[in-house]
């Protein structure tokens, strides 16, 4: 009787996982046919004998073997009670252990892989979460819970809850000069997701698209993820440098751009650039990525308005987040789409993306319309500008003529060219062990042009407090500089 | 001087815009600019001539101009102010207007686009909201806003809240017999995007994804866009029934499953197929999609568990989401991965999504532990019971021996097999009329088996209440026998 064995466990199990007993009894058979040790067709005793035999109520028998006879593991015959003829998934506990490789798709392969880091100094891409007005945007979303119904809890509509998509139209034609209506803008549930929505949705495997040449690493992820040929074009102080001759050879169907501020080198793209891109992308489409627009720390009312106001006829997606602005966590970005492809994209935006989160929307619009938004980029502007002089100041002296400094006209980052003798990602990973993350600018371009890329630190001030700036810096320098004797 | 037809517009336009003078003059050169009215090397007046000429005041000429030199469309030289060198992107007004094409990609025209519904009565994967314990569901976001930091409000920490990861293994354990830790569980914003990470980070371009057929369309959307090579599979009683010579040409890298209530036809998949399926599957994954069994509606503790808990080291995504159980906006979805997997694909999904929402992850967390999930669902449990049986009824009742009903041992939705005469797309257009929603069976089939599609209708019993039910089945089949007239 292959039993004995099986139920040798019981006594053990009975006491340590504290489920009951007809549950414990269930899973010993279970797992026993399972792995085979009970075979197919071997018979049961009757639940009376079962319970006689081992001290077992009748009545946990009987729950076990109905439980196992409902889910087919059991069948019910004249004879008696015995095992489906079913095949063994699983080895018997004490066999060899299942080794296997997470076989991964190609594609994921070639993601870079980013590391879950803390929000500590210098980490760029975040805003400065404790100057937030958490109080007023509470209130919008209290109100926003406040008025729900069971549509706002469904998926939200197409494109958006309306009133937010109105509100952030007003908001980029008046702040960014973006020439849309309220129908051209999609809410969809952060940039990642619009920037992978261009990829799929505007071309196919094997199309052509060009990144910028050090890039935005999420923007390269998506493509790759797409399928698509990316072709890594090269930055200088004017942005997105293509030569001549790859107009004719490599002509994009995607052109993604960072124009406000290239991430992460912060040129700004000149206007002859953006007219050219505009003038020639004709089979093709511009993805203006927008990300680093909010501030501008050029004179006020200085800073370049957005590509896609420059013609709004133009094949130009508008991507844009609310996670510089509010908090990273609340997923929310936006896309402009041409008024001539509004119908197609949004169509097709919406059967692979549900939108959701219409009680944030709504609070969002709120906090918007209500020009709370506005009132808080106008007080953090100041606040801003002087961490980035700080850390101006204090990347000079600390290190001095062995650097130079990019970037700065928008945003929240500066970009710290180092000379090669020591590897930034070397510093990187002995600044982090000091408590401060900084990211390696030579990370920031694609694994084929190692050759090109340059030494550096890309360092964000949005979440350091102006006083910390200078000891800060001195403890990066440090691991620069100083012999490592651990 | 080409300025006059350009500030002919001058006097019209200031009234109806609203905008400050300068703005008003700096739009109007603009776009002469853009549009080559004013062509390149251009000269402008002086600005206290154009102030003069134009009765202006000189500070809103300079203003413009200084706006627009900042830009770079104007340059400042010895003899003035001149158009810089820039090609042309518009068309001048009254010039052809344009009419572009949205050249989407092939595979965004392969999608099955989805209408945006309302939330009517039969609309399939609704639960009911009204139901839903918002009183207890709100004092949990409640306090989890009161304990917000801004680490919770940066992008949430890879793989989800570390309280809702083991919240849910906890839950998945018990409820659905899913073995699993919680560094297994992995959050992600609603089922489409768990669905899409497999398929991008499984598989790759040309891979053979095995649908069943009728499919979840969203699934199939997924596959199609991550340019996967589909096999449509048929169903059966018993769930996908591939036939043999399946496995030997096309084996599937992935094999997409509905076990619980195959989705739209309701099948539960028998346990020698599941049995089968994860003893054949050794080179490619299984995604268990568990969309809709926590609503069981035969014998309680009856359903099959998950497959994945059939062999925990099998290569299976275990796919659920709660959008069923709270609401569909609040977009929370989740993946179990194999042990040993979990770092790899972990991973490959932090660096292809962002996670966040951390606030609503906390909430959800306490909402499972507290009870008041589990308390829900057993309270919705007898009155969805008894909504089924009522559709049930009312449709034999209605459609009586022409029509046959499948489904219905799981979920909220039962499928109603209807004869040919009547296509099915053109009864749901007519109840749509009537406000009632209901969904064609044959659009659940891919083009390519419009063969084999059968005739009927998916009809969703979540969000209907019961005494509706009659009245609403009644009008349903009115599209079907009555004959049109308008």
């Amino acid at each position: 009787m292959a039993l004995s064995p099986i139920l040798a466990r019981w006594t053990e199990v009975a006491d340590v996982d504290g489920l009951p007993r007809q549950t414990q009894l269930y899973k010993l058979l279970k797992e026993a046919i399972l792995d085979a040790r009970l075979g197919p067709g071997s018979r049961l005793p009757p639940s009376r004998q079962l319970a006689a035999d081992y001290r077992i109520a009748r009545n946990t028998v009987l729950h076990a073997y109905q439980q196992l006879l409902a889910e087919g593991f059991l069948l019910a015959d004249r004879r008696g009670t015995r095992v489906a003829e079913l095949a063994a998934v699983r080895s018997p506990p004490g066999g060899d252990e299942v080794r296997r490789s997470p076989r991964l798709s190609q594609r994921a392969a070639q993601l870079q892989l980013r590391q879950g880091e803390a929000v500590l100094p210098f980490a760029p891409g975040v805003a400065d979460l404790n100057a937030f007005p958490w109080a007023s945007w509470a209130r919008q979303l209290q109100k926003a819970w406040g008025e729900v119904s069971a549509r706002q809890l469904a998926y939200a509509a197409p494109g958006g809850e309306p009133m937010l998509r109105q509100a952030l139209a007003d908001y980029l034609r008046a702040r960014r000069g973006v020439v849309c209506t309220a129908e051209q803008v999609f809410i969809v549930a952060g940039a990642q997701v619009a920037l992978d929505a261009c990829a799929r949705l505007l071309a196919d495997v094997g199309d052509t698209v060009w990144l910028e040449s050090p890039c935005y690493p999420a923007a390269r992820s998506a493509m790759a993820a797409a399928g698509l040929n990316a072709v890594h074009v090269p930055v200088d102080r004017e942005g997105m440098a293509p030569p001549e001759s790859l107009w004719q050879q490599q002509p994009p169907r995607l052109l993604y751009l960072t124009p406000a501020h290239q991430y992460p080198l912060g040129s700004v793209l000149s206007l002859e650039r953006r007219l050219e891109f505009l003038r020639r992308i004709s089979d093709g489409w511009i993805i203006e990525d927008d990300y680093d627009s909010d501030f501008n720390h050029i004179q006020p009312g200085r800073a370049l308005p957005a590509v896609q106001g420059l013609n709004a006829d133009a094949p130009v997606i508008y991507v844009g987040t609310f996670s510089k602005l509010l908090y990273p966590g609340l997923r929310v970005a936006y896309m402009v789409v041409p008024r001539w492809a509004t119908q197609a994209l949004g169509g097709a935006i919406e059967s692979l993306y549900r939108g959701g989160q219409a009680v944030e929307q709504r609070a969002l619009a709120r906090f918007l319309e209500s020009g709370a938004l506005t009132r808080h980029l106008r007080r953090m502007a100041p606040i801003y500008q002087r961490r980035q002089a700080c850390l101006r100041q204090a990347l000079g002296h600390a290190f001095g003529a062995n650097s130079q400094i990019l970037g700065g006209a928008a945003g929240l980052h500066l970009t710290l060219l180092l000379p090669d003798a020591r590897p930034d990602h070397e510093i990187v990973r002995r600044a982090g062990q000091l408590g401060v993350t900084a990211r390696a600018l030579s990370e920031y371009y694609p694994a084929e042009s190692v050759a090109s890329s340059r030494n550096g630190l890309v360092l964000g001030y949005g979440m350091v407090e102006e006083g910390r700036i200078a000891e800060l810096v001195t403890r990066l320098a440090s691991t620069d500089w100083r012999d490592e004797d651990a």
